[in-house]
């Protein structure tokens, strides 16, 4: 049927204010803060099946499936245990993940600032009932260049592809959200993970299209789907080496493309 | 005197085919892998007065002023004994940021392409001899947005957040990389920090009338200089506390302005 | 009833010889490798409510009550695809820890030796029906020693410190296992763990009695029970924390008091 | 000439007190901060080309040898900004290492107690000026046990491995303390690092006969010295290769033997 997607948004409480208190920090001890918390949440939900992304490392986006409230709450504690910070929680659900986001988002909003010293360790949201899922809740689109390396990667320097990388996917992942309401996050490389309700290959083939032509990049895209975001993306993973290997633009696991109406 | 930057850039041999070989591999473990790399070169790097930038993760661009050859191969070392991965290094100087990385690029690209499993460990080109340097070889900007909290994070879902300060960004960032030749990251939240040459007020007033025009994004900076790229960036800090509670939209150090000229 | 532990021997594949090949490692990076990896095995069982101790860095021993085969597997997975090594697991459950270990070890040891090359990610053994499991299946004693930094880390120097702490400890640890088949731990600081089958009072009392004699050591205990090792312990430090308040040597959770027959 | 240790004493401000505040911690959120402290604390040290070794996780006793005052307090403010803890240091030099310890803990013990929360990130002692060192300052001995994997691992279960080499080790280790005043510790599988004075080839004879007396256990060293405490520690496990390869028990570096009068 339809997608289900259950989205948690991880915000760092009061961050901001304690990077320069009681004097600015040094910027590379924050940056190995910011990337291990991230380590450790992106360890704790996807060992559980999920996948967690860097975002704004003081605000991140989790894909959380299959994680109830006592995970989420222990995922708090054991971050406490053994960082200078604590983070609050918004979780919420809905088919759209934008909209899922959006519901997550106001949870935490709604409980105060993110620079209120007296919001902490917020926990607010519903998760699913094990009786609400099912084996196709997940979609995820995993896109990447062709041939980044040759094209990029060995001619220009590093700012330059990067920046190119980055403004080729700008495009498609702005079709993306506007026309579907997916959620595409940077992943490293020339990669790009896209949560994604249930699509046709066609809407992919115009996506890719589009970033061709606005992006200025050539794209390729494997789609999966699954119980969890975990089975959706390895599903998804194998499908792009499916393009790869027969010169493809865009493969969907099978069983997906059967039950999808376009 | 002129800038004087010292960049390194840090490629992981032959990553991309790693990561599915010889399946696929959980997207969450290379999320891990990859920020903990991040973090371990940013501790190297950064305990030794350098800053690291995570860009790709699977290329990362260095300023490593201070750092002479042994530390560049103690860091490979380090890095072999512990992960499943290797990485190149090259190394080059320039006044201009910019130029810096383009040598530092090319040192790797001459040696082979990134997905050459025969290119392991390459080192190439050379670093700042102690007698070349001095106290006001860099130069950092550090940019946040006023009121990111109230206007963004409070208000909009992360989502819409992220994409509203990538884009301002982008505008300004691309500005200090066309006319100055600056090599500009997000490092988290709203901030973004700028290696640059060394420039005038009115440069720094420019790039933020850029930003507020094309990228619809109010920004501050506080800009410092130092011997180190941490000197330079801590004091940059300082200034943009300065900005902060003065309310002013650019502020200097005050060494660093006496000596240039606009 | 009666105690019912699932122990599981985590084992590095063929480490030693990897720590001399090509040449002997960086010292240092192999300790930043193992206690790493501990951290990361620590973290992975314990937000699953199990108890992972370091032991011997190559050799690991854990508690897993309520981790089935497929979290095993999922460990297993991690782990590779992040460190440069794999690890062999091996499973099992008696009433008594030391029983349970041994068996576990008798997996692993069935499959191959440690080092042998091709003896690869083993995993052996059979984890705990969720049907058999019951709310006293841990039992956890926690040590510590009465006003260790008053006597101790105030006033010796820390080497002495710790081979008195270690030699005191050694005396109880032996003691606990020879009569009642525990397996007990170093955990840090003046802190021990034991994993113990069901016992009464006078078994604590006789053991810190044995310490005073044997080991020159005045130690207290706080003992707890529970569904998993996470539980138990956590009522064992708070028995301790007992134990402080009130002057007491030992202190039992009340409902284990009341089941156990002496 | 004689051996020249600097000692630093790495000492956790007031933790007792903070595990249990305002109520008892996860034990593994514990292990898991001490184990990455020490990776830390082993990272920053060892990659300036010196030792840390973990000994009580609160309290971890370092051999730093080329790291200056400006060193030291680098690495307390970069711990201060990532963890929940703070930690004290003390540093010291001497010709034998116990000696320079003692003095090292002496300046912690003098500034409070280790559990005083008034007493945070103390510094106090003296680093050795560079003109004081000499390619010799270091002497490093690194045993293991002669086919460890054979008759202890692959036979006896990991807890009784573990209590067997820790007995055997422990005759060993107080023999080079009290005759030596060398400093030995435990880093995993089988190895134990011992940090000693200059010393003959009989000395060592001499340990691994009252090993095997006394721990019933027999063993193998390799012996280097050096600049550092690295230099040092990598010939000694070069020398510990040659005494597997040519079945040697004890095994020195050449240029050290020549320069010692037994």
């Amino acid at each position: 049927m339809s997608s289900n997607i259950q989205v948690t948004l991880v915000q760092i409480d009061n961050y901001g204010p304690w990077t320069v208190t009681p004097e600015p920090r040094r910027e590379m001890d924050l940056q190995t803060l910011q990337s291990r918390l991230f380590a450790d949440v992106a360890q704790f939900v996807g060992n559980r099946d999920g996948y967690a992304f860097s975002t704004r490392y003081d605000n991140m986006i989790a894909i959380t499936n299959g994680m109830d409230e006592d995970d989420h709450l222990t995922l708090q504690e054991t971050l406490r245990n053994r960082y200078p910070i604590t983070v609050s929680l918004g979780v919420a659900t809905d088919s759209v993940p934008m909209m899922a986001l959006t519901k997550a988002t106001n949870h935490i909003q709604r409980s105060g600032s993110a620079q209120d010293s007296d919001r902490v360790e917020v926990f607010e949201g519903d998760t699913l009932d094990e009786s609400d899922r099912s084996s196709d809740d997940l979609y995820v689109a995993h896109f990447d260049v062709e041939n980044a390396t040759g094209k990029y990667t060995n001619k220009l320097n590093e700012f330059e592809t990067f920046n190119k990388l980055t403004r080729g996917y700008s495009s498609v992942m702005d079709y993306m959200q506007e026309f579907h309401g997916a959620l595409s996050f940077f992943v490293g490389g020339d990669n790009y993970i896209s949560i994604c309700p249930r699509l046709g290959r066609s809407s992919f083939e115009d996506a890719l299209e589009y970033a061709a032509d606005e992006g200025d990049v050539e794209l390729r895209v494997g789609v999966g789907s699954g119980r969890t975001v975990h089975d959706a993306g390895i599903e998804a993973k194998h499908e792009l080496e499916e393009c790869r290997h027969c010169d493809e633009e865009v493969s969907l696991g099978f069983p997906y493309e059967a039950k999808v109406e376009t």
